[in-house]
């Protein structure tokens, strides 16, 4: 193995077996389907919207985009989502977030049903993470665990140390690896309590937002690193972990970028073809 | 502060404070309602439930017991959490775990409407305690909080251990502290890890489930000891921490029995309470 992991190759790879899944569903006359929801014109949000239409166009999933005005109402957006909650052709439901601060977020992902919910981030998915009834899973934690298993990283029993404690990432995946074993400690600030238990960690996941906080003597010896920040320094794409301070002492990292980020879309993806092969059953 | 902290006194308070909105809402027209359904004939679930029922009627809430055989199908149960949901009379629905191997226990608690699962184990009561976004929570964990807040205890920037990952204890109570900025360790199993982490943390709890595991030792100097604990040993209630040993060392702790156990049926009520007010809300 290597000490930097490829997440663009790992990503190619998952992206592959999901194609794969599609022209097989496609041959029983499944298309997959993703409706994205994007309310407002915040710039980034729609880039980032536009570029999973774009892969989920490559391994053969269907990406309809709903785009809104920033002004919708809640009951507007709650309508169309519930549309396509019974819509029977739609797998896959995912709201672009973050939403115009005048709607409600947790009223927003909670309309959303828990079978179409591949984002994994209404209430429903991240409480069935919670009891270890995982079906969709935000797919930062998500990433976080193809990424331990691809890499043959055991979690049963392993000391684990989460730096960060968002809804997205940092809780639901604290949870998943409880679940399998982990002894697992979130720290929600990047204090001296985060490197007290760094310096003690088998496997340490940073995801504060700030750029190369993570020094090699902040992390113990053959320790695996995933890196989850994603700041922008100088125009250039810098991560939370200073991967050059670490390299010589750590047994794995991730680096930024090539690392988490191409996961991303591919754990999207994976979902939604979980989705429509629930939906091929119920038809079969 | 004692040493000892009584939780039959915090639970009597708690109850006394339930009685007082239970009269108002009385005053108004509203009675709260506690629909308590109970499958099969498990001896303790039997008793548990009756204590539970005594308990409300003593602070003026009503409570109802559903009781069924132990061979009724899942879609039977769901019909009634069903009816349950959509009576108006009724402020909160209780399952009493564990139910027969044959149902589905992920599908019964999921049955439950959000607005009535006043025992926090619904997948969606669960999510929003992950989001931050608490409404119930498994009487568990909104007990261990009531005794931390309740004894003026900081769980901000502190060190905690959850000894033990359940979804009724251990997942949301880490949840519900990580969002309450503590540094919290989740440790599945009683090993030496455990050890490791209890000796240097602020706040341990316990819920193994082994007769007086945590002694002296084990801890830090003035920490604070929450025990789940309730095994039968000789016919006596023991809890999982040896509380002769640690009470020269720690600043606080929980005895077993008169600590957390009478504190659960006092959570509950005070989430039946909020319910009520929250019909009472919708009413106005």
């Amino acid at each position: 193995m290597d000490t930097i992991i490829n997440g663009r190759d790992l990503a190619l790879k998952i992206k592959e077996d999901v194609s794969n899944s599609v022209r097989s569903l496609r041959g029983s006359g499944i298309i997959p389907r993703l409706s994205l929801i994007i309310i407002g014109k915040d710039e980034s949000s729609l880039r980032y919207v536009e570029l999973k239409v774009k892969e989920a166009e490559k391994v053969g999933i269907f990406a309809l985009v709903h785009s809104f005005h920033g002004d919708i109402t809640l009951s507007e957006v709650c309508d169309l989502i519930n549309e396509l909650n019974q819509d029977k052709k739609t797998d896959g439901i995912l709201v672009q977030l973050p939403i115009p601060s005048h709607l409600d977020e947790l009223m927003v992902v909670s309309a959303i049903s828990p079978a179409k919910d591949v984002d994994g981030l209404s209430p429903t998915s991240l409480g069935r993470i919670t009891m270890g009834e995982e079906l969709y899973t935000p797919a930062a934690a998500g990433a976080v665990i193809e990424i331990l298993n691809h890499s043959n990283i055991t979690i049963h029993g392993k000391k684990i140390l989460i730096g960060g404690g968002s809804r997205i990432l940092g809780l639901p995946l604290a949870n998943m690896l409880i679940n399998r074993g982990g002894i697992v400690t979130v720290a929600p600030s990047a204090n001296d309590s985060f490197v007290n238990y760094s310096k003690v960690s088998d496997i340490v996941i940073v995801d504060f937002g700030i750029p190369k906080l993570v020094k090699g003597r902040m992390v113990a010896r053959d320790s695996v690193i995933i890196d989850s920040g994603n700041n922008y320094v100088n125009g250039k794409v810098v991560g939370d972990v200073d991967i050059d301070d670490v390299i010589q002492k750590v047994s794995m990292v991730t680096p930024v970028p090539g690392g988490l980020g191409p996961m991303l879309i591919a754990v999207l993806l994976k979902s939604v073809v979980k989705a429509a092969k629930m939906r091929s059953l119920e038809h079969s």
